[in-house]
C-alpha cells in the first residue's frame, strides 16, 4: 500500500483567536494534500487542463494543532467510482505522528469546458488504484 | 421548525483560479453561520467565556458558488447529545433559493480552561431544541 | 466630497492567536471595499469583464481588532493618472468611529485580454472624481 | 549583507477568479517570512512570549504569481528605530529569480501584557543588524 505524503507547516494567520488553528485551515491542508497528490499523478497544475471538481469534504478534528507545529498528511484512495473516487486522509503530528484530524473527500472526474463529470480514463483508475487504502469504513465513522 | 438564517456575500478572493467559489470558504461560511446562530443563543462573542469546539464539520458541493452571488445558510439542529449536538446548513443562492451546498457539523460543549467536554446544559439545550429540524438522515447521506 | 462605506462584520476566523484580527485580513476588508466601490460605478461582477488590478497595498494598522466588532471602510479616490488611480481607505469601529487603520492602493486600469494596462476612460474618469477626497498626503505619511 | 530567505510554495486556494495569486494572500507570504526570520533570531512561536506587533504592511505587486510556482522571499532589515524597524521584503520566482514583489512592513516591538511598545532590547538590535539591508529609500518609492 503506497501513502501520499504531504508536509504541512503551520502558518500563524491560520490560527484564531482560540489560539489553534482554525478549522477552516484544516480544509486547506487537505486540499493542498490532493493537489499534490493530482501532480504526483501527472496532472497539470494548469487550470486550462483541469479535471477534478470537489463533490464533498469532511474533517473529524481529533487534536487541536498549534502554530510552531509541523503536520503530515498522509493520504489514501479509497473507492474508485465510475466518474468518482474518494480520498482518505490522516493529519498526524510529523514529530509525535499523533493523530490530529482524520479527512475524506469525493472528487469527481470533470470536464470545466462542458461543465459535465466524465468517465475515469484507465490509465488514471490505475494510478489511483496504487494508492488504495485499507478499509475506509473503519477509519471514518 | 425555527431556522437560523445567515446571508452571506461572496467576496472576490473567495474565489479560485477555476472560477468559482474555492471549496475551503464554504467552511468559512458555515463557521459564519454556527457563531451568528450562538450569538443568537446568547452566547458571548468573548473568546474567554468560548464553550464550543468542533468535532466534525462535513459539507457536499451541490452547485458551484460565484462571484457576485449572494448565499443564505439555514442553520437547524439535529440531535442533541450529552456532550454535542449536531449542526445541519443548507446553503442556498438567495435570489433563487437553489440549492448549493449541505452542511453538517458536529458541536461540543466544551471548557477551554480545564479542555475538556462538560455535559450541556439544560439552558443550552432548551434553546437548541427550538432550532430542531426535521429528520437530518433524509437529507444527508 | 462624497465617501464610499462598506460595512464588515469581523469573523471569527478571520482573528489569530494574538485574540486579535489578524493582519492579513485588513487587506481582505480593503479588496471588499475597492470591489464595492467598483460596483457602484457601474462595473461589472463579470471577471471576463474585469478592468483593474491591483499594483500596490498599504495599511497602517492604529487599532487593534477584534472578533465581535463591526467596521466600516470609508473610500475616497486620491490622484487619478493617465492609466492609474489611488484609493485611500480609513477602516473605523462603526459604533466608536474610532480610527482602525489607515489604507491607501494604486489600481490600474487594465485589460486582462491584452494583459496590458490602458488609459483611462473619460467616464469613469468622471465617476471617480465624485469620490475624490481632501488631500491625501496629510493623512497617510 | 545577510539575506534571509523563505520558500512558499503558491497554494490553489491562494489564487482568485482572474487566475493569478490574489492580493491578499501576498500579505500571507509576507508574515511568513517575517514570522520565519523572527524563529531564526531566537524568538519563541509561544504566542504567549509573543514581543512582536505589525505598524504597517505595504506590498507593490510587480508581476502576476500563479498556482504552480514557487516563490521565495527575501528579507532585509532596514532602519532601526529606538520601539520599532522596518523590514523590506523581495517576492522572486524561485527558478527564473524574477522579481515578482516588492514588501515592506513596520514592526513594534511590544509587550501584549501591558499592550505597550518597548525598546527595542541591546541582543535584538544585534541580531537584526546582522540582515541590514543597502538603502531601501532607494527600492521602494
Amino acid at each position: 500500500m503506497t501513502v501520499h505524503t504531504t508536509t504541512i507547516a503551520v502558518r500563524f494567520c491560520e490560527t484564531d483567536a482560540l489560539g489553534h488553528v482554525n478549522n477552516t485551515n484544516y480544509f486547506v491542508y487537505l486540499e493542498e494534500a490532493r493537489i499534490r497528490l493530482f501532480e504526483q499523478l501527472g496532472y497539470s497544475t494548469d487550470v486550462h487542463e483541469w479535471r477534478f471538481i470537489l463533490a464533498s469534504a469532511k474533517c473529524d478534528f481529533v487534536r487541536q494543532a498549534y502554530f510552531g507545529q509541523t503536520l503530515e498528511v498522509e493520504t489514501n484512495v479509497g473507492n474508485i467510482g465510475n466518474k468518482s473516487f474518494q480520498l482518505v486522509h490522516r493529519i498526524l503530528d510529523a514529530k509525535t505522528k499523533a493523530l490530529v484530524a482524520l479527512g475524506e473527500a469525493t472528487v469527481v472526474y470533470f470536464n470545466f469546458e462542458t461543465q459535465k463529470s466524465e468517465p475515469i480514463p484507465d490509465e488514471l483508475r490505475r494510478h489511483l488504484e496504487k494508492y488504495a487504502g485499507a478499509d475506509i469504513s473503519n477509519q471514518l465513522k
